[in-house]
C-alpha cells in the first residue's frame, strides 16, 4: 500500500485515463476498494498526511509496548481548499488477515490523533489514511449557505447525487437507508425539511462510512510497534553463577544443589534468576583465578570460554548436571515464581566442536591456524571469536538461530546477550525477528557498555532490554540528564534501561568506597528509576573488595575460581533488598518506564523525582542522598499541579521505607536524609 | 542503490552462496566494482550509515542550497567490533553521468562529516557510503603489537595477502605498486624494514582506494538538493500594477508608457520588478472600484479574473499592448539590470477561453452551470475555481506546465504563485520538478498566507521562496521568535522567506497607525532579517490609507479602478529605500538566508540581532525600536565571541545609516533611537 511520496510522470494522458478518479466535490467514481489502507488509483496525494509519531526512524526500527497498552497515534493532516477531512490509524495484528481502522479526531493546527488497544503479543502494524469527507464538506456549505438565506436548491441535487453515488458503494439496509433519503431528498418540495433530512449528523457519518476508496490516501509508509509481555518492562532479575549456589568447599555447585537456594532468591522478591553461561568450559589456555594466564587443575575457569568436550552452546557443563538437570531447575524456579534467564555469548573455546566442524566460521591466519580473541597489545588465548563476514555467514547466523531455538524449545524465554555490539547489528535483526516470529514472548537483553549511538542502534534493532551507564552515574546532575534521557521520548519508544547495580565485571567505584549505605542508595535508584532493574550476587551481602590492581574487578571473582557465600554475612542488606522489591510490587507508578520525572531540590546532594501512574491514583516521590557518607536535608520542589496538587494543599506522604508519614503543603517541603538510617525517602502520595 | 534497512530472509544457503562476500578481516574477493556507490552483493549492513544530515522529511523533500555554497553533510557511522572506517560522501549533479566521492572524517562520538562543492544549477543528488577499512585496521593492529615486542611474522604475511588482493583490484602503476611492496614485504628478512614498508601511511592510503567493493555499505536514501542561482536567496523585489504607471488620468498606462518608470525604480535599487497579473481581464460580474459588485464601462476590473475575449493564461489584457510590447518591456527592464516577475494564479474569468474549451475542467453544478467560487456564504462570481481533481486532470496540469513554459520560452524566470495552497500539493511537487528540468534557473515564489504546516509543506514541494508572516509580527518577543524559526534549520533547509512589507491585499495596521517612521522600520526589519524582501508600490510614497471598513485593504486600490501615483509625494521615502538596498548590496552578511541572530536588549521595545559572514568579515548589527511612536534607549548585549571579540575589547561601529561611528565595548553597549530621526542602527563592525 505504500505510494510514492511524489507523483510519477503524467505519462501520456491517454493511456491512463482510465485510471482516472472523479473530482473531490463530486466525489466521482474510481476503482473498488480493496479493503487495503488508501488503495486508489491516483497517483498524486488528495489528504496530506506526514510527520507521523509515534515513527523510529522513519519507519525503519518497530518502537515497543507491553500488551494492554493503548497506542496513541499522530500525524499532520491537510490538504487543499476548504474541504473537511476525514482520518484514521489503520493497524493489523501480528494474526490478523486484515486490516482494522481507529478514528482520528483533529486536534489543532492540521495535528491529528487516533489510538487503538495492543490486546495481543508480537509485532504489529499501524499507519494512517485520510480522505476528503465530501459530503460533511458539502453539508457544511450549505448549512452556511441556508442561514444566510441564499436558494440551495441547486445544492441540494447535488446532495442527492453524492447520496447516490454513496448507495452504490453500499449495501443492505444501509444502501436502502442512503438511496430513500436520497428520494425523499429530490422528492420533497420543503427546503427546511430537505435540509432536515440531508444535514443528519447520522446520515453524514454514514456516507463516510461508503466514500469513494479512489479518494483515501494512506501516508507512504507502514511503521511497526513490538508489542512485549509486561515482564519486558517490568521485572527485577538477580543474576548468579549457578555453581557458586552450593555449600561445599572446594567445587562447584550442581543445578539439584543449586535449587536450595532458590527460596531464598524468591524471598528478595526478584523475578528473573539470570546464570551466568551454564555450557561445557575450554579446557585450552583456561584463565586462573583472578584472571591469571595459568589455570590450577581444580580451576574450573571462565564461562564465558564455550565449549568442550562435552559440547558447545547447546550443552551443559557436566560439573553442573545434565540436561534434564537444568530442565527440573527450570521448573524449580517457575515453581517459586520466578523464570529463568540464559546468558547467550557468541564465542567459543578452543575446544568447540565447531572448531572442528566449521573452521570455516572463524578467522584463520596466514599460517592456517584459527586466531585468537586481541585487542593488542592485549590478547585473549582462550577464546576463539566467530567471523560474522566469513563465506558461509548464512550458515553461522543460522547455527546461532539454532542455538536459541533450542532452549527456547526447553522453555527458555528470556535471553541476556554478552558483548551484542561485536557483531553485525544487522545479525541482531534478523535473529530477534526470526525468534520472535516463533516465540513472540521471547525477551533479549542487550549487555553493551559501549558508545551510546551502538547502544541506541542494538535497541532499535530488536533488543527488548539494554543494560546503561546507570552504574557510573553517580553526581545528581549527570545522573538525573541522563536517566531522563533513556525514560524520555525518543529513547523511551525502543530503549528500556535494565539498571543493574553492579555485574560480575563491574564493581563500582561508589560502592567501594561508600559501603552499605551506598548499596542501600544505588539499590534505591536502580529500583525505582526503572521499572526493570538487576543485582549479582553479592550485592544485597554489600561484597565491595576490587581486584588489586584494577578499578572495577571483583576480588577472587567467582568468574575464575570456586565460591562460597555466607548468605547472612553481617551487615547485609537482604531485607532492605525484599523491602523494594514489595514497593515495587505494591506500587503500580514504579511499573511503568516512561513516567519519571526529575524536580528540583536546593542540596546539590539532593536528588528529588516522582513517578505517577497516568490516572494518578499512584504517584510516588523520591528523595534521595547521593552522598553516602554525610546526612543533608534540603527544601525540594514539587511542580504540585502535575500530580493535581493544589499549590496551598495539605497531602499525606507515607515513607514506604521507614514507615512514617508527614504532612506536605503545596511545592515546597523539607527532607532531611541521613545514609546511616535510610539515604532516601520513598513516599506514596495520599490525597485526602 | 537503496539497500533494505533489515536484512532479508536467508533463503537457502545453497542458492545463494555464490552472492555471498569474504570476511572484513580478510577482504574476501566478491562481484566486480561497478561505479554505483555501495554495489554490494551482502544482503546485510557491513557498516551502519544513518541519521545523515541534512535531510528533509527522511529524503522525501529536496533541500535548498545557491550555486557556489559548499554543501556539508554529515551522519552516524559505525560498525561492529574495532575495525577502522572509511566514509565518503557520494554525490551527482544534474549533468553528471557518475558518482563522485568526497572523503569523510570523523568528528566525534561516532559523528562524521564530509563536504562537496556545488557547482552547477539544478537538481542534486547526495548520500553517504561507508566500508571497514580493512588494511588500515590490520596496519593498526600489526603496529600496537611490534610497539609491544609481540612477533608478527604471521601478520606480515596476512598484510601480504590483503596487498595482492587489493592488486587485482587495482590497474597500471599502481597494480604494480602493491604488487612490488607486496613481494618485498615477503622477501625482506627484517621485520623493521617491513614494517615500514607495510605501515607507509601513502600506501594505506592507496589500498584503501581498491577496497573490496563488496565490504561497502551505502545509506539506504538518495537524498536530493536543489540548487538555485544566487538571485533565489539575494533579491530586493518591487511589485507594480503596469496600468498605474502612467500620467494620464482615466486611463492606464501600457508597456510602452511603463518603461519610463524604470529608471526610478532601479535607482531605488530593486532586483526583481514582479507585476500583478497582465492577462485579459474578464467582463462578465467584473468588480467595480474598492471591490463594489458592479462596475462601470470604464472601470478596468480586477487583473485577478482571468481571461477574456483576447485570451487566458497566455495572452496579454490588450489595454497594456501585445506581446510584443511585453517583450520589449522585458527588454528594458532587463536593460535597467533588473529581472521580470510574473504573477501565476490559477483561476478564471467566466470569459476565459478554457470555459468554452475545457468545461471538463472547472467545477460543474447538478444544474449544469459552471460552479463560480464561493466560501459560503460569500461568493466570487466574477471567478471560477479550476478541478484539479477532475476526470481529465493530467490534461489541465499539463495546461497549466503549458503556460509556465510559455512564459519562460520567452525569458521570464521568476513566478509568484498566486493562492498554490488551493490546489494539490502533489500538483507543486510535479510541476516545479517539470519545469526546472528543463529551466533549471526557474524561481518560484509562493504566495500562502495560510497555516504554517500548510506554508512548510509547499516550500518542500519546492517552492524556492515563500511569503511569510512577517507582515504581522510586531512585537519584540514574537517577532524575534518568528524570524528565528523561518531562518534556522530545520526550516531554513528548505523555506526562504520572501519579507513583504506589503501587499495589494495587505496593508499592516502598524503602518496605517504609525505612519513614516514606521515605514522606516518595517522596511528596516524586512531588508536586513532576510536576504530577500520585498514592498508593493506605493510603500516608498507612505500611502496608508485603509478602504473604509476593512481592517487592511488599501483604499481606492489600484486592484479594481485606474490610478496615478505622485512618485515624489511629500514625506515619501524614496531615498531611505536606495539606502537601504546600497547597504544591502554592501554587505555580504546582509545577502546570507540563515545568518540571523538576536541578541539580549534590555529595553522591551528595542529588538537587537546581527548578521555575519562564515569568514566574519562582514558583521552587521541592527538595532531597531520597534515602537514607531516613542523615542527608546536600552542596553544591547552582544555576545562578543561569537563575533570573534574580546570581551574587554574595543572596536568601532560604522552607523551606515546615519553615517554616525561610535566605539563599542566588548559586551554591554548603549543604544538610543529616535523614530523621528531614524528607528535603527545598521551598524557595521569594525575590528582594530
Amino acid at each position: 500500500m505504500v505510494v510514492p511520496s511524489r507523483p510519477a510522470d503524467l505519462g501520456a494522458p491517454e493511456q491512463d485515463s482510465e485510471q482516472v478518479a472523479g473530482p473531490t466535490v463530486s466525489g466521482g467514481e474510481a476503482s473498488a476498494a480493496t479493503g487495503e489502507p488508501g488503495a486508489r488509483p491516483f497517483d498524486f496525494r488528495t489528504v496530506v498526511v506526514e510527520h507521523v509519531a509515534p515513527e523510529l526512524d522513519d519507519g525503519r526500527y518497530a518502537i515497543k509496548r507491553v500488551v494492554g497498552d493503548t497506542l496513541v497515534v499522530e500525524a499532520d493532516i491537510f490538504k487543499d481548499g476548504h474541504d473537511l477531512i476525514a482520518a484514521r490509524v489503520c493497524h493489523h495484528g501480528p494474526g490478523d488477515d486484515d486490516w482494522r481502522r481507529a478514528p482520528m479526531a483533529l486536534v489543532d493546527n492540521d495535528r491529528w490523533r487516533g489510538a487503538f488497544p495492543l490486546d495481543q503479543i508480537g509485532c504489529h502494524t499501524y499507519t494512517v489514511e485520510a480522505l476528503p469527507d465530501v459530503y460533511r464538506s458539502w453539508a457544511a456549505d450549505v448549512g452556511k449557505k441556508a442561514d444566510a438565506g441564499q436558494d440551495v436548491t441547486v445544492d441540494l441535487l447535488e446532495g442527492v447525487r453524492l447520496l447516490r453515488q454513496a448507495a452504490e458503494r453500499a449495501a443492505g439496509g444501509e444502501r436502502a437507508t442512503l438511496d430513500d433519503t436520497a428520494a425523499l431528498l429530490e422528492a420533497t418540495g420543503d427546503q427546511q425539511e430537505a435540509l432536515r433530512l440531508a444535514l443528519d449528523p447520522i446520515l453524514i457519518d454514514l456516507v463516510l462510512e461508503h466514500a469513494d476508496p479512489a479518494l483515501v490516501t494512506p501516508y507512504d509508509r507502514e511503521l511497526q510497534v513490538q508489542v512485549d509481555r509486561p515482564e519486558a518492562r517490568f521485572a527485577a532479575w538477580y543474576e548468579v553463577f549457578v555453581r557458586s549456589q552450593g555449600t561445599e568447599p572446594g567445587r562447584g555447585a550442581t543445578f539439584r544443589e543449586a535449587e536450595r537456594r532458590l527460596p531464598a532468591i524468591r524471598a528478595m522478591g526478584f523475578d528473573v534468576l539470570y546464570l551466568a553461561p551454564i555450557h561445557p568450559i575450554g579446557l585450552t589456555n583456561r584463565k586462573g583465578p583472578n584472571n591469571s594466564l595459568v589455570a590450577g587443575p581444580n580451576d574450573p575457569g571462565s564461562p564465558y570460554a564455550i565449549g568442550g568436550p562435552a559440547g558447545g552452546h547447546t550443552a551443559v557443563e557436566p560439573a553442573l548436571g545434565t540436561l534434564e538437570d537444568f530442565d527440573h531447575f527450570q521448573q524449580a524456579v517457575r515453581a517459586h515464581g520466578m523464570e529463568l534467564a540464559l546468558d547467550f555469548a557468541i564465542q567459543a573455546s578452543p575446544d568447540h566442536p565447531w572448531v572442528r566442524e566449521h573452521p570455516e566460521w572463524f578467522y584463520r591466519r596466514a599460517d592456517g591456524t584459527i586466531k585468537f580473541a586481541e585487542n593488542p597489545p592485549k590478547k585473549y588465548e582462550d577464546i576463539y571469536p566467530l567471523n560474522f563476514y566469513c563465506q558461509d555467514w548464512r550458515g553461522l547466523w543460522r547455527a546461532f538461530e539454532e542455538v536459541i531455538l533450542f532452549w527456547a524449545e526447553r522453555g527458555v524465554r528470556i535471553f541476556r546477550v554478552d558483548n551484542p555490539h561485536t557483531k553485525p547489528l544487522d545479525f541482531w535483526v534478523w535473529l530477534i525477528r526470526e525468534v520472535q516470529r516463533e516465540y513472540p514472548d521471547v525477551i533479549f537483553l542487550s549487555e553493551a557498555f559501549t558508545r551510546p549511538k551502538v547502544m541506541r542502534a542494538l535497541a532499535k534493532a530488536g533488543f527488548t532490554q539494554s543494560y546503561t551507564y546507570f552504574t557510573w552515574r553517580n553526581e545528581k546532575q549527570e545522573f538525573a540528564e541522563y536517566l531522563t534521557e533513556i525514560t524520555s521520548p525518543p529513547a523511551a519508544e525502543y530503549f528500556r534501561g535494565n539498571l543493574f547495580t553492579n555485574t560480575p565485571d563491574i564493581l563500582p567505584e561508589v560502592l567501594q568506597r561508600g559501603g552499605r549505605p551506598a548499596f542501600v542508595l544505588r539499590l534505591i535508584l536502580a529500583a525505582t528509576c526503572s521499572s526493570v532493574y538487576g543485582v549479582y550476587n553479592g550485592f544485597e551481602l554489600c561484597e565491595n573488595r576490587p581486584r588489586p590492581g584494577t578499578a572495577e574487578y571483583y576480588a577472587d571473582s567467582e568468574m575464575y575460581q570456586h565460591k562460597l557465600w555466607d548468605w547472612d554475612r553481617p551487615g547485609n542488606i537482604v531485607e532492605v533488598v525484599a523491602l523494594i522489591n514489595r514497593i515495587r510490587r505494591e506500587n503500580p507508578a514504579l511499573q511503568l518506564y516512561d513516567n519519571l520525572r526529575f524536580y528540583e531540590s536546593d542540596d546539590p546532594n539532593i536528588l528529588f523525582y516522582g513517578k505517577a501512574t497516568p490516572e494518578r491514583d499512584n504517584m510516588v516521590l523520591v528523595a534521595v542522598n547521593m552522598d553516602p557518607s554525610t546526612p543533608r536535608h534540603s527544601w525540594v520542589n514539587l511542580p504540585a499541579g502535575e500530580f493535581g496538587l493544589g499549590d496551598d494543599e495539605a497531602y499525606d506522604v507515607h515513607d514506604l521505607l521507614s514507615g512514617a508519614r508527614y504532612t506536605w503543603h503545596g511545592r515546597h517541603n523539607w527532607v532531611r536524609l541521613d545514609p546511616q538510617a535510610w539515604p532516601a525517602h520513598i513516599l506514596r502520595v495520599n490525597r485526602g
